[in-house]
Formats: C-alpha cells, sequence, structure tokens
C-alpha cells in the first residue's frame, strides 16, 4: 500500500486551503521516463462521505492549470473550479458520492513539483525535476486511494489533461476503476496542439527571467514568458465563433488592465488580463513539466496500439466532446469511442454541439447535456441496474419513425430476436426498443442515434449509445461484433439505404429491417387514380417536407436483397392500422414491412 | 501625379535584388491616422511588358512577410513568392501582362518602413514610424502606378494581407480598377486572428532585446519575440489537418535544426526552423506594423457598412477562399461575396476544399483551382467576351441534370425568357444555359452552384458563378434583384422545395421551374401494376441511388403553388422521348414541366 505515510494540514507554494489534505509517501516513486523522486507529496481534497461498502468514491482529474480545490466545501469557502458540476445536489452530487481531488505530480498546488524542495540538494528542484508522464500522476493517485482504503472508484472523471489521466486509470489499473468519464480529450495530441504547447515552452523558457528555471528565491520569474503561453493557451481554449461574441461587437473598447502586456482591443485586455493573472498563481516550470507530460502522452503507444491499451480496461465508459473544440477535437473522442468499442466495453458517447470550445467542460452553459450525461451514468455505474420509470423522460426530438404512436412493428421485431444475443440498434430514437429489450433481459446492448438529446434520454434510462452519423457507415464496428443489429424505420431516411444494408449485415451475423411499404395500395391508387405523390397512413408526409428521402415497396426491397445477396430469413408484412399481419399480396396490402436478413 | 520622384536601382534593407527599382517621392505622404511621411520610397518588381494602350497591367499585393520580389525574373534569379502562380504561360502570365508587384509601406524589403532613416533625426524611425494602415499602403501603391503612367489597373490580385490591399483599392479608387481578386482574406479580422496578433506583438514587445524598438544599429535585437510571434503565425497558416499529415507519422523525429528554440517534436524542429529563419530575413518593427495595420483594418467600419464600402467600387470580382482555412475562414469571404453581390456587381466565388489552410495560396497544391480561375478571370476582363469555344472544357462532376443529353427543355426555357433581363441561375452545373443566354445577348447574368469544377467550368467560359448551397436559402439577395430566377432539374433534388421556392420568387420578379413529372404514366403504371418504386426514361435513377430525393407531380407542384400563394403565368408540359408539347392530361402525359411563376 504505497510506503509510509503521514497526513497532515497542507503547506502549499500557493497557500493552505482549509479543507486541503497531504499525504507523504516516503517510499520512492519510480517514473516512467527513469529516476525516482522521495519523498512525495500529494495534496488534495474531499467531499461528501466514503460509503460502508467503499462503493461510491469518484475521482476526479484536474486540468492543466487546476488543483485539488475543485469545489467549495462550504458558502464560506473559496470557489472550486468545477462548482458548477460537484456538490450537493448536482451532477457529480456529493450528498450520494464520496468525491476526491488530488493535485497532480509536477503541480504547483502542494503537490510535489519543481517548486518542491529537492532532498538532495535542500534547494527547489527547479529546472532539475524530472521529466514526468501522466502515467507518473496516476501512480501518485493510486498511491493516494490505496492510502484511504478505496479498493476500487466508482468512477475517475475528467477534463483535458484530467481525461488523460482517466484514460491512463482505465488502462493502468482496469480492475480498480468501475466507470471511466473522459470529457474533452485523447490519448494523443494533434500535431497542431503540440505545436502551441512548443511555442508556450519556447516563450518562458526564451525569458531572460527563467534563467534555465533556476528563478525561486528571486524577485523576479518568468512573468512575460509565461503570460504569453498563457495567452496562447486562452485562446485555444476558446472556439473562434466564442471569441467573436465576445469580443467583437466592442474590438475597440478594451477594459482596464493593470497589466504591461498590450491591451489595444477588447480581446487584447482580456488576454492581458488572464495572463498577467495567471502569473500571479501559476509556476513556470510546472507549466514547463506538465506540459511537457500531455505532449507525451500517447496511449497507444506505450501499449502498442490504442486498442491493445483499452483492451486493459474492465470498466464502462462515458465519453463527451465539444463540436467546437479544436484543441481535443472531438474526432479523436470518436477515435477513442471506436477503439473502446474495438475492445468491446460498454460505452455512451455523445458530441456536444456548444460554441465554447474546449473550454465547454468548465463552463454552464452546456452543462444540462454535459452534467446531465455524467449524472445518469453515475446513478447507473452505482446503482447496477436503472428502473425503468426513466420512461417518464421525454424526448423532445423531432419524431422520425412514423409510426411514433403505434407501435406495433416493436412488437413483431421484439419476437424476431432471441434471449440472450447482443443486440445493436441503429437509430434508436430514445431507446424504447431497447428499454423493451432490456426488461425481457437482453444485457449486450448498444444504440448508434445521432441526436443529443435522444441519448440524453437513453442515458437516463441506464441504456448505452453511441453518437454517430449512419452516413458515415459502421467502420467502427468489427465484422459479426453482434447477433442482431436494428434497423427500425431508418433505412428510408438514409441516401444510401444500400450501402447501409450492406453494413449492418456486415457487423451483424442477422440483421432486422423494418419500413414503411410503398407499394401499399393507397399509395398505388393515388398515384395512379390521383396523380398525386402518396401520403397515406404509413407515408403520413407531405412530398416537399418528409423526413423520407428514399421510397421503396416491399418488392423493391427483395429485389435489392436479391442484387446484393441478402439473404431473407424471415418476412412480416403488417397492416398497421388493423394491427394484424397480412399473408395475400403483402407488396399490395401491407404497408410495412419487417425483415429479418443475413448476409449471403 | 503624385509629386516628385527619382527612380533608381534598389538599396534596401534586405540587400538589393537585381530587379528591384525604386522610386521616392517627395511630397508628404498624409497617414489616415494621423501624421505623414515624407520623403516616401518604394520598392518594386516588374514582369512583363506594359502594352501600348497601357491596359494589361495587373498590381500583386504581397501578404505580411513578403516583398516586391513576386517571382524569379530568370532562370538564375532568387526565387519569388509567388513563383508558381507568375511567370511565362503562368496563371499570372507575364507574356500577356505587365505584372507589378511593390514592397508594403511599412515593410523591411526596401520600401519606407520602421528601419528607414527619419529625415527629422537622422536615425531609424525604429518605434517612432508612425501607425500605419491597409489605406496608407495602397495610397502609396496609387502613386507608384500613377508615376508608371498607368490609368487603370487590369487587376489587383492579393491573398490575405494581400487582399486586404485589393479591397482597399476597389473601395478607394474603383474607378482605377477593371478587375479585383481578394483571395483568403476578409475585409475584418475574426477575434481569434486579432487575438494571435496581439500575442506576436506582445512576445516582440517583452523581449528585453526590443528596447522599446530602438534596437537598430545594436549587435542583438528581439529575436526571440520575433521568433516566438513567426511561430505562433505559422500555427495558424496550416490547418489541424495538414499539420498532422506533415507532423504525425514522425512526430518524435525532429529534424536537426541550428536554432535555440524547442526541436523536441518535428513540429517542434520546423517552429524552431521558421522561427529562426525568419529572424534573419525580416524586422521586428515592421512586424508589429503591418500586423497592426492588419488589425485595423475594418473596410464596412471606414465606409459606414461593408455594403457602403463596396457600392464604391465599380469593379468585377473574383474571390477565393479555401475551406480549412481557420485564420481567414471561408465565412469572411461569403460575407464578402454577400456585400458584391448586395452591391450589384459582377462577381465569381469558389471556397476551395484543401487541407492546406491559409498556406493554400501559397502552394501548388490547389494551384490547378485558384490558379485555373484566375488565368480565366484576367483572360476574360482583358479580352471582354470571351468566344465560346469554352465549351470544349469537359465539366467532370457527377452528373445531377437527368436531362443531360438532351436539353430540349432548355431550348423551352430560353424562349421563356425576355431579352436584355437579368437572370439568375440556381444550381448552374457547367453553364450551358448562361452560355446560352449570353449568346442571346443577355449580359446581366449569374449563377449559383456548389460544385467548385462546375464553377471553374463557368469560370473559363467567362461566366460569373458564385458558390453557395442552396439550401442555405438565397439571403445573400435582395428582393426581386433579378427579372428571372432559375431552377432548371433541380428542384426535386433539395430537402425543402417549398422553401427554396419561395427564396426563388422573393429574389426574382418571375422564376421558372423544371422538374420531371412523376405522375407521369410510366411512373403510375410500374408502381400501381408492378408495385415498384418507378424507374422511368424522366426519373432513370434506381431508389436507392438517386440523386433526388424528392418525387413529384405536375399537381402536387400546382397543388403548392396554391398552397404557398404563387402565381402560375405559364406551364409547358414535355413529352421528352417525342420532344414536344403534351397538351392533353400533361399530368399523365408528360415526363417533364416548365413552369413560369412568380409571387403572389
Amino acid at each position: 500500500m504505497g510506503g509510509a505515510f503521514q497526513s497532515s494540514d497542507s503547506s502549499r507554494t500557493n497557500g493552505p486551503r482549509p479543507h486541503a489534505r497531504t499525504m507523504t509517501f516516503d517510499e520512492p516513486l519510480a517514473l516512467q521516463l527513469g529516476g525516482e523522486l522521495a519523498p512525495v507529496t500529494v495534496c488534495y481534497e474531499t467531499y461528501g462521505t466514503l460509503s460502508e461498502r467503499r462503493d461510491n468514491a469518484v475521482l476526479i482529474c484536474h486540468a492543466l492549470s487546476g488543483d485539488a480545490h475543485v469545489a467549495a466545501h462550504d458558502p464560506g469557502d473559496a470557489p472550486g473550479w468545477w462548482d458548477i458540476a460537484v456538490g450537493p445536489g448536482k451532477a457529480i452530487d456529493t450528498d450520494r458520492y464520496f468525491v476526491l481531488c488530488a493535485n497532480v505530480l509536477g503541480g504547483c498546488y502542494g503537490t510535489t513539483g519543481p517548486g518542491s524542495t529537492d532532498p538532495a540538494t535542500g534547494e527547489p528542484y527547479g529546472a532539475e525535476f524530472p521529466a514526468i508522464t501522466i502515467a507518473d500522476m496516476v501512480e501518485l493517485q493510486r498511491r493516494l486511494i490505496d492510502a484511504l482504503g478505496i479498493e476500487r472508484l466508482l468512477a475517475v472523471i475528467g477534463g483535458s489533461m484530467g481525461g488523460m489521466q482517466v484514460l491512463q486509470w482505465a488502462a493502468a489499473y482496469g480492475d480498480r476503476v468501475r466507470a471511466a468519464v473522459p470529457i474533452a480529450t485523447t490519448h494523443r495530441l494533434t500535431a497542431q496542439a503540440l505545436a502551441f504547447d512548443v511555442v508556450g515552452r519556447n516563450a518562458i523558457r526564451s525569458d531572460p527571467a527563467f534563467r534555465g528555471g533556476r528563478y525561486y528565491g528571486r524577485r523576479d520569474g518568468p512573468a512575460d514568458g509565461l503570460a504569453l503561453a498563457r495567452m496562447i493557451g486562452h485562446i485555444t481554449y476558446l472556439s473562434r465563433q466564442s471569441m467573436d461574441e465576445k469580443f467583437d461587437a466592442d474590438r475597440h473598447e478594451p477594459r482596464p488592465v493593470a497589466y504591461a502586456y498590450e491591451s489595444r482591443y477588447s480581446v487584447g485586455s482580456y488576454l492581458a488580463y488572464q495572463g498577467g493573472r495567471f502569473v500571479e498563481r501559476f509556476d513556470a516550470n510546472t507549466y514547463i513539466t506538465l506540459s511537457m507530460a500531455m505532449d507525451a502522452f500517447d496511449l497507444g503507444a506505450a501499449h502498442g496500439s490504442l486498442n491493445a491499451a483499452l483492451k486493459r480496461a474492465t470498466c464502462r465508459w462515458l465519453v463527451v466532446s465539444f463540436d467546437s473544440d479544436w484543441l481535443f477535437p472531438p474526432a479523436q473522442s470518436r477515435q477513442l469511442v471506436n477503439a473502446i468499442i474495438a475492445a468491446e466495453q460498454p460505452v455512451t458517447y455523445c458530441n456536444i454541439p456548444t460554441q465554447c470550445g474546449h473550454d465547454a467542460f468548465l463552463l454552464a452553459d452546456d452543462l444540462d447535456m454535459y452534467g446531465g450525461l455524467v449524472e445518469a451514468f453515475l446513478a447507473r455505474t452505482l446503482n447496477g441496474t436503472i428502473d425503468d420509470g426513466a420512461a417518464g423522460w421525454h424526448l423532445h426530438t423531432d419524431v422520425r419513425s412514423i409510426f411514433h404512436d403505434n407501435r406495433v412493428d416493436l412488437d413483431r421485431i421484439m419476437a424476431l430476436i432471441p434471449a440472450g444475443v447482443g443486440v445493436l440498434d441503429l437509430g434508436c430514437g430514445d431507446g424504447e426498443l431497447m428499454s423493451r429489450l432490456r426488461r425481457r433481459g437482453t444485457r449486450d446492448l448498444l444504440g448508434v442515434e445521432l441526436n443529443g438529446e435522444a441519448i440524453l434520454t437513453c442515458a437516463r434510462r441506464g441504456l448505452d449509445v453511441v453518437q454517430h452519423d449512419l452516413r458515415d457507415g459502421l467502420a467502427p464496428f468489427r465484422d459479426r461484433q453482434f447477433e442482431i443489429v436494428l434497423l427500425s424505420q431508418t433505412l428510408q431516411t438514409v441516401l444510401r439505404p444500400d450501402r447501409l444494408l450492406l453494413e449492418m449485415l456486415r457487423v451483424g451475423e442477422k440483421g432486422i429491417v423494418s419500413f414503411p411499404n410503398f407499394g401499399h395500395r393507397d399509395c398505388r391508387r393515388q398515384l395512379a387514380e390521383e396523380g398525386i405523390s402518396p401520403v397515406t397512413g404509413g407515408l403520413p408526409f407531405t412530398w416537399y417536407a418528409s423526413p423520407n428521402v428514399r421510397f421503396l415497396s416491399i418488392r423493391d426491397f427483395e429485389s435489392l436483397c436479391v442484387e446484393l445477396g441478402i439473404r431473407i430469413h424471415r418476412r412480416i408484412a403488417l397492416d398497421t392500422a388493423a394491427g394484424c399481419e397480412v399473408h395475400d399480396d403483402p407488396n399490395l396490402n401491407a404497408d410495412m414491412a419487417i425483415f429479418l436478413l443475413s448476409r449471403g
């Protein structure tokens, strides 16, 4: 259990906080890139109460400039960096969970870092502080939870650099994490993000006051260099849109700021303020140390491949990205999700539409979405199954299914699915079908959906759904990953149904497809006799505003199956108005069809 | 004409080039933000021969770090910054055009700038160099062309800061510019671009060696600060995708560089190299001066509004943007194009798909597109009309019209258009209909098209086309801007034909719409008798791979017109196979319909 340690009130570089604790380990911490550190102190804060079963501990990992003070402990306490999300009754509810947050290794808020005293010299480490990695940070956190007697964390949650720690936790200590929530993060920075970090470090190092990192105890430090690095960082944390919103209307009206940097434009005064403020509260050597750790993070390389790294995890996942985040772009989260899918681990993924850029995870603007997802996910992880009263959550989305209020088809589809098989539901909407399947005992269930609100509804029902556009095919899924792939009332809404059919029958051993039948007699009569584009009970939309873009009869579908070499195992033709199956000339008499299919 | 001047061989800050000339004006140059400069020297280079009619002069305006040496003059000459585009037989063909490029005011390549001697002190201006604007740069260029006896420029062309000069030329000296080609530019920077500039200037100014701009004659200058500014700039010139392409595969294999900056990653060594190189060839005060001029540029604010500014122009326009350019994002070029449209000036616009980011206009990757557009545009401007042998240009795009080889409909549409009216052709494709109209004498013609290759084909035919997605409506166009708006064989390909119809009848006094008739007897028979989604001569696509997403009969269309309050002036029903008009039960017997419409 990580060697001897002492617990004490904190004495931190940036001044002790009333609720902070520290713990010091004398046993050397062996570092991933070589060398070791001893002793090692970790500064942390906790919120809420550890349950008797010790099963409600949530570790929150902070980002580059954060610290252990994730939230205020009481109304008189200083604000925390994630007050909006952490506290009694909040998304990460400290009435239910034991929340733990520690300043990272290399930090400047109480945990051992470049500003700490090097026992070998009695001086601050400064530039002699060894290169550390995200893995080293996690190793120290692991010692901390060992010391606190926490066998298994309910969840590890973090954004940005904090999200990297989440990934490392899952890969390194899969057996000690039940749920992982990486937010706005990546397993490996883009070259662009790397480049901004390089420039930031160059700014610090080329500041003469940096003196090769030996500025502690002097009156001046690399204030200009650190401020420049922070200014660059701030630009990358915001989106272009949000910067225009904040600064464009009054671009020539800078706020007065007390710092020496250019404050000619309103955005200039903002950057001058942020840069100047940062210098007052942060250490340049820590900035270099942590940004180097982020730059070096490459979870895939450390384990041969990203897929191999994530195969080591055994947790469930909630991955969240923000669509205007260009520093940790959503495509990177999708890569991550694809690797989790390849590792066949349960995952929910949502890319939240926002103007807020990378900073979104720290802001209230999108809290309803990301906080809602985290809240539902934690509750589900703690409680195991969720009661389906969650159907009370209402789905505020465009109704894509034409049979929204009359899902006679769902019973038929349910009847086609054997118990205990794995099911992928494409275009799962609010999860009604998955919910029914789970009530029947199906456990290996995954939905695919484009609409974020629908994904939140599914999350609240305790269902896993991955946000994905069916137009992009099903590349994340391997051949025959599921016994059954469903495509209910969605085929007619995609531009290339032929391609989607082939994809679903690649991914599933069997596929179940349902669609409205354009060959139904009402359609025929309207076109033939009235000369109009049909509007019927089964196809109730006017030609110019239909969600459907493809119109197919049962016969058309069967011809396509022949053409594509698709085998039809079962065909169910329905008269949904009468609520019964049709056996006589289905292409004429059925308004809906359900097919059970397989490839070849 | 602009006061006295002397012409002489160049003696430039960065060493004279063999083909450079300078011209010095003694008459003070009054600056837009106050103050004046005298004397003022401009360093320029020319290529090709000014025609006797002096009508072939093309002014090229350079970007922030460029100079007058736009291209090599001969094989032994040093490379120019736009060799790929300028030279004998190239897009800007020096065998045909007299090409002129001058170092900008404030520059450090021979034109008066902060490094020039202040006659008041006998010392370099340094930080005392006055704040200048894009308008001041253009004013000096105007003096130069006056002195060269050029009454009217054939074209002004430039990218980035060069494009800002193009805009200023058009707004300030509309009568002296026949054609304006702003590339990858804007009338006003985003707050994000402004922010990067602010940080770059802070880096220079906070370098102790900057000494408030008084570093001339000293051994050291603000090398670190200028290198940092350049590194930041370089990141913004590339796209995230292109950086990953260049630097990701071998991210841990930096190239050896001789500069002191961090070169840990391959992208780091690239930035270190670029930063170091730049310091050797560029002046920090010039960097500050020019970036301040870019930041202050706001063409709209200078004239009340962007529309008002562009109303002062009288030229024709070619606007080019690049889709991965995030420093001067395409949305800004669209704003510009919309203002040109509002000013009712002829314009072609293309947003070129590329990975190259802002730098694209300097690279060969997309030269076929942007060079092709510029070449066609210049030829057309010089020659007036273009012979339509250009039909020889072949359109390599998906054929969207179902009547590609049998355009019996075009003759009918032509017959509906009175001579001499203004026509907007929505979804104009390769411009066949516009070309026919022009041959018939129609002059006020504009196409709207999404496909870039089609736009290039139109440009080569001498037609103006604006790239625009019809799904976004027709907001750029004012009410009744055209007598006729065409929508030929496109209505059935858009998701909301009702909205597009209303938009086109807002923008046009009359609208002409043609579409395939889903009520045709072949369609009816196939659905009614065979129970299949129809595939006919008029609708020749299989249900699952059709470019069409809406299926409407003549009757459907007429019902929609009633619903929307659209008045039908003329209906032409065609049997395209027989090549004749249908009068008997058109909804049954016609496979295509053409409608002449108006609002209310």
